[in-house]
This record gives C-alpha cells, structure tokens and sequence, in this order.
C-alpha cells in the first residue's frame, strides 16, 4: 500500500532532548529520512558535501533566500543555515517520509512555507527538569542558565502552534509517541483518497 | 502525565475481521477498555449482565432511546443492541480509553451523538479479497455473499466521512496501526493544553 510521504517538524527548546529522540526514530522506521540542511559554514574534517550538509557560500545563500528557495533558514553566530525546499520536495516525491529537527523558530517559518506539514514540539517534563539538563551540560555560565531557561519558557508558547506535543520524559516514550504520530498522520483519511476510490470503483 | 481519555470508533464492512485486530490491541494498550453494550436479547449460557452485555427489557430500552441515552443503537432481528452514553463517559472520566467496535451505521450515528470521538474505518485490501474472507467463513449462499458483496461496497463509501483509515491486509500491522492512532490522538496538543499551561506558569 503506497500511504502519501509526510514531511515532519520537530522542535522544541533548546536542550530539551530533541536530537537523542529523532535519533532513535530512524532504527524503527524504514521510510524516514533525515533532511540535509545548506549552510555556509566550512566544512569540519570528514564532513560530506550533501550527506551531512550542503556548503554552500553566502553569495549562493542569499541567492537562495531571495528566490525563497528555503522551507526556513536562520542566522547561527556568523553562519546561515537553512533546509532547501527543492531537497524535501524530492525526497517526498520519491516516497520517503521526511524529518526535520530544528529549532523552535524555524518550525514557524515553516509553518508559512509548507503548512501542511506536521508539526511536533517536543516539550521538558518541567522547567526544573529543563534546568537540570542544561547544569548537567556543564557548558552555561550562572547568566547564560538564566538566559536560557528565560528563553525556554518563551519558546514552550509556540507549542500552541503545533499539532501535537510530546513530552520528552523517557526517550523511548517520547520517540514511541513521534513514530505513532507518523503512522497515524499516514493513516488519516485525507491522505489515502486514492485506496478508497479504488475500493470503490 | 495524565492526558486526556479518548474515545475510539471502530467500523467497517461486516467481515472485514475488525473483531480480531480490536481483540489484539488489548493485548498492547493498557489504557483501552471495550464498551459494553445493552441489548434487548435474553443472555446466553455463561454470559454476565453487565461484563458481557447490559440485559434490558424492550420497554426499558424504548426508554433509554427516547431519552438519547444511547450513543447508538441498532436494530438485528428482533433485538436491539445500543452502546449507553452514560456508562462510555463514566468510564473516559476516570481516565479510560474507549473502544467502541461496531457497524458502519452505528458510526454514523456516534458522528451526531460524540463528534469528538475519533473515527477508524477498517478497509479490506481488495473487493476481491472481502470476498474470498466471506467465502471461507462458509456461512453464506450464493445469493447472500452477492448481496454483502454489494453491501460492504455501499458501506465502504462512508469511508469517506472518517478520520483514519486503515487497511486490513495484515491484522499485525492493521492493529499496530490503530495503536498508533490512539497514541497519536493523546499527543494532539488540543488534548494537552493543561500540560503546556503548567510549564509556562
């Protein structure tokens, strides 16, 4: 049974966990794939042009905003990133199932950009549990915590935007809970008109 | 984290073998209760009044009806069977999942009666193959398996005002399919408003 391809947003503040859960989904899921994102930094030793990202200089970037050829993109420090549209849409074409992991902000551009896709924010179980893991990184200042959990608390009311939430508890709970929402969203009605026509005729 | 309780409707043609890939989702799901339905029909050996079915007089269920105590209700033979509103959201209110397997008809009417309720519709693989399925139950004349032939294509039809849709091609993947969109549903963010106004307090 051919289900139509879905393109699926995770994001969720930072430090919630989002990178360990999406990884986990790839080992269950067969027609998942990860998007490569553009960017403009230099490549680190072994990095792969188009396998783990698409180096691309800031003349070609901005090229590619203009002709709005990205689903989001952000500024990071003094570097661009950024999905390419044409990237997913082919992706989605050839029957995967695309996802991506980014940031909370750039889930909203998407939202403009492709709306039908499905959008998931992963959120801490509380924001004392959201402190922890940011002490137990050990890379923030006393201010930068602050700043930080300041800015998790903005970020966690764009969840009303999303179609669905996930609480990042257990990993294997929350990642259960993202390859649920894929099967199901593949299930829904309005993505299999053709097997009911078929059926029908 | 406590979410919101849903309520499932199951449906599709008779023969499609809903019975058997709802009888396997018990197995995984330890949220999920069966509905128990009443019914006007004197129990059967072995059967319990209130496990198995509620056993109610003709009278006592005219009564109910005429008071749309009954979520649904249907008419086979000489017997009417009906699933009780009233027992359904006792048991969501104390944090149960409900699973109401039933015909396609009665779906149509949990649609008026419980419109957040959440709509599956079973599908066979093929016309071909919902054939073959009534064929080896060996129950059926020629004249008969002609006329649900003809039915479960009518029915089939009602697919289309449905959420989900799921194919029976293998009950395995049919049931962990269901599964899926039960989790699913309890990740929507609609359902999980309180959990996203907690952490932002």
């Amino acid at each position: 049974m051919n289900k139509e391809s879905v393109l699926i947003v995770v994001a969720g503040p930072s430090g919630v966990g989002k990178g360990t859960v999406c990884a986990k989904l790839f080992d269950d899921l067969d027609s998942l794939d990860f998007s490569v994102s553009a960017t403009t930094r230099n490549p680190r030793e072994g990095e792969v042009d188009g396998v783990n990202y698409f180096f691309v200089s800031h003349d070609k970037f901005n090229n590619m905003i203009h002709n709005s050829e990205f689903l989001e993109y952000a500024n990071v420090f003094d570097n661009k990133y950024g999905t390419p549209k044409d990237y997913v849409l082919k992706k989605l074409a050839s029957g995967k199932d695309v996802l991506l992991e980014i940031d909370v902000q750039g889930a909203v551009m998407v939202m403009e950009s492709c709306p039908s896709a499905i959008f998931i924010f992963i959120l801490p179980p509380s924001i004392d549990d959201q402190k922890t893991r940011l002490i137990n990184r050990g890379t923030e200042s006393e201010e930068q915590l602050a700043l930080r959990i300041s800015k998790a608390k903005e970020e966690i009311k764009y969840a009303e935007k999303f179609d669905y939430v996930v609480v990042n508890d257990s990993i294997d709970i929350a990642a259960n809970e993202i390859k649920s929402i894929i099967i199901a969203e593949k299930c829904k009605r309005v993505r299999n008109k053709k097997v009911i026509e078929k059926l029908i005729k």
